[in-house]
């Protein structure tokens, strides 16, 4: 709904957002290059693990019924007849009145039913005197399968073991490894063609010329971009006539997702909307948050009879680097979570005390710049992370989430419980490692 | 300390590894591939952002004094003598009695010293009724210094931005990036190599023989490297020939690090710890941790008349592919982490409620896998995620955490708080978007 100021709530706009994406035509990509991907179908094991029944322990594999009376006053001798290692074919098969060598990991033979290990026989005596291998003395009767791992303890042929949905974590990698597979369905990473313009923004490294500035958008959004496991692709630095505009955002046809932001300028002095508009949809919202307010999302249409033929969603970022910070982490951050088969993409959040106040002029929601850390008692605290000018970059550098003061509340004050999204992944991760 | 039990801590293991791992020698890479790095040198602005002062506003760049009288009552009506856009040098000069328009971002011309913003003005009605712009009407008399940004409000030139040891994210790539910074000085990347080997261990894709078992390390172990940002260079599976992994070890030379695991087999079937042997220092601990006792820890020694001529630390893992994450969590992370230029490593953790007993039974550290997760009533709980045993890899997919059960105690019951150290950037958010 829009609200009586005009401008449309946070979640308006991403509904408005996500109604316009779609996750990514699935594909088979190696096992090496999917983890973090987002599997596109279950998998099924076409193998049980193990596959077949192996040992638990390096030891003798034997007939309990054999070693039944064995005990360390009334041993059992009884002939080895083969050894089987980890890899090898069970074989020979366990008759009556015999052991095979075993180690750990290799297949149980035909006939054994159990496993006693090395400390319970007399083979580093055996080996330390030099004797022969071809008998082995037992001072134990372990019970039926005693350190036998059964056929598919772990997975049954047939079995799903990663449902559609799942994200693809080392360890998930690993059981896609252990059933044989060596291509996943998964949703492919998403290419994201970044696009910075004005004829004030210089790109680093280079002269800045009088009142000009450096292109700071390209490089923020690229890590955020790449902090999702998406494929960052830099278009440079659109002047501010159509035709560089025109040509730039055309080198974004082959992109799945098209980021612009418009440097410092605004209003009539930006072309990058209208040149959209001719090639697609272009709305503009005022997102009622802070910082952040203007906000375009649209659609490159792509028409049957040009080469890409296929519909290019685009998000044009405020030129302020904090403000196309925050919009990237409210807007583009679900879109891609989105096209790269997520189920969810709300933000990691928690509840902190904040230690300062926020204020809140004109009832936007305010996305205060904060660090969250573990206070001495144990909770969560949110401490502003510098002044919040969103032209102040350096207060979102040194900040791990963003504290939220809600729509049409004029102030938090500092011992105020309120919710902080978190930016990343080390947000978190290191204020939690402060426990203990 | 080693303990009465002949097994050493897994603090102790981990100070005998970081003690031979170096910080990698810092390099400058371009500032599109820092994502994740650390800083290896302070980083100081050549210039200062806002380099000049600027507009806050779309407006008119005034002397206060000359509309010092104006009001809704009483406009008074000032010639423009000029236009200046974001990114145009400031000029013309406002003389007295005279105004410059001006955009938001756009330098303030010498002589003025205040912005009156265009809704002060009849701006719109002009433009509305065609009439020229070559003269405005202003209705307010804002203070001297109103909506001026002054130079240097975010960054002093000579300013210290970003320190040594600090880690590139996405926020501070674009502090890098307003300051003009094309390169930064960062530890790089470290490249580990991943050897599995074994008779019995087949490649994913591959024809299973019988009692073999796919690689399943070198994804688990390439997907841990990855997610700390370092560079995996998998060198397939050696067979227990020494001649293959002589081979396969040879080329680990050009790597920083190499991780090796001995597959399912064990004992003197293993070449590879004998071959490390002959060509560096090879320790083996017995650590007193579950999963993951033995653990095998060493240096390829470079010889100054071999091409490499350097040192190779290498980590052993065990074969059992959760005793081998296990392991990489404890050991392997904090060690890349330092050679990353990290100034820390702890395991980011928290405390929770465990929903389910862990069983201790011979006195080691028990690093049980769970899944943490915030209640209803606030408070984190660790859920086991399945069965405990070392060789079920379903039971580490499924978790986002290793709940701690100390050494010595033999049980925690269901209800007792224990330390969870998490597993990967998706388990703690995960669990904290639960929140509110």
């Amino acid at each position: 709904m829009t609200t009586d100021t005009g401008m449309i709530l946070v979640e308006e706009a991403l509904e408005r957002v996500l109604a316009d994406i779609r996750p990514l035509t699935p594909t088979r990509v190696p096992l090496a290059d999917a983890n973090g991907l987002v599997l596109a179908d279950d998998v099924r094991s076409a193998i049980s693990i193990p596959p077949l029944p192996n040992s638990a322990m390096d030891g003798y594999a034997v007939r309990a019924e054999d070693v039944a009376a064995a005990a360390q006053s009334s041993p059992v001798v009884l002939p080895v007849i083969g050894e089987i290692a980890a890899g090898s074919p069970p074989e020979p098969a366990v008759t009556p009145g015999t052991v095979v060598r075993i180690m750990t990991g290799a297949p149980v033979p035909p006939g054994a039913d159990t496993i006693v290990r090395f400390e319970d026989t007399d083979e580093e005596n055996r080996r330390a005197t030099g004797q022969p291998l071809d008998a082995i003395t037992i001072y134990a009767s372990p019970r039926v399968g005693t350190s036998v791992r059964a056929a598919g303890e772990d997975v049954q042929a047939g079995q799903v073991v990663l449902a559609k949905g799942m994200e693809l974590t080392p360890a998930r990698l690993g059981v896609l490894a252990s059933v044989g597979m060596a291509n996943v369905p998964v949703y492919p990473r998403p290419v994201v063609a970044i696009l910075a313009s004005g004829n004030e923004i210089a790109a680093p490294g280079d002269e800045l010329g009088v009142g000009h500035i450096y292109d700071i958008n390209t490089y923020t959004v690229q890590g955020l971009v790449q902090q999702m496991g998406a494929i960052a692709r830099p278009l440079g630095i659109a002047r501010d006539t159509e035709e560089s505009v025109r040509q730039h955002v055309e080198q974004s046809r082959e992109a799945d997702f098209l980021i612009t932001s418009a440097g410092a300028s605004v209003g009539y002095y930006d072309l990058v909307k209208e040149i959209l508009q001719s090639l697609g949809d272009v709305r503009v919202w005022a997102v009622r948050m802070r910082p952040g307010k203007p906000v375009v999302f649209g659609i490159l249409r792509g028409t049957p009879d040009e080469p890409w033929g296929r519909d290019v969603p685009h998000l044009g970022l405020p030129g302020n680097p904090v403000s196309a910070m925050v919009v990237f982490h409210m807007l583009a951050r679900p879109a891609l979570r989105k096209m790269m088969g997520h189920q969810t993409w709300d933000s990691p959040s928690l509840t902190a005390v904040l230690d300062d106040p926020i204020e809140n002029e004109d009832g936007r929601r305010v996305y205060a710049r904060a660090h969250v850390y573990r206070g001495d008692e144990g909770r969560m605290h949110a401490r502003l992370s510098g002044p919040q000018g969103s032209n102040i970059l350096t207060a979102m550098a040194r900040a791990n989430g963003l504290a939220i003061c809600p729509e049409g509340v004029k102030r938090l004050e500092a011992g105020d419980e309120t919710r902080v999204e978190l930016l990343g992944e080390t947000g978190i991760s290191g204020s939690a490692s402060v426990d203990e």
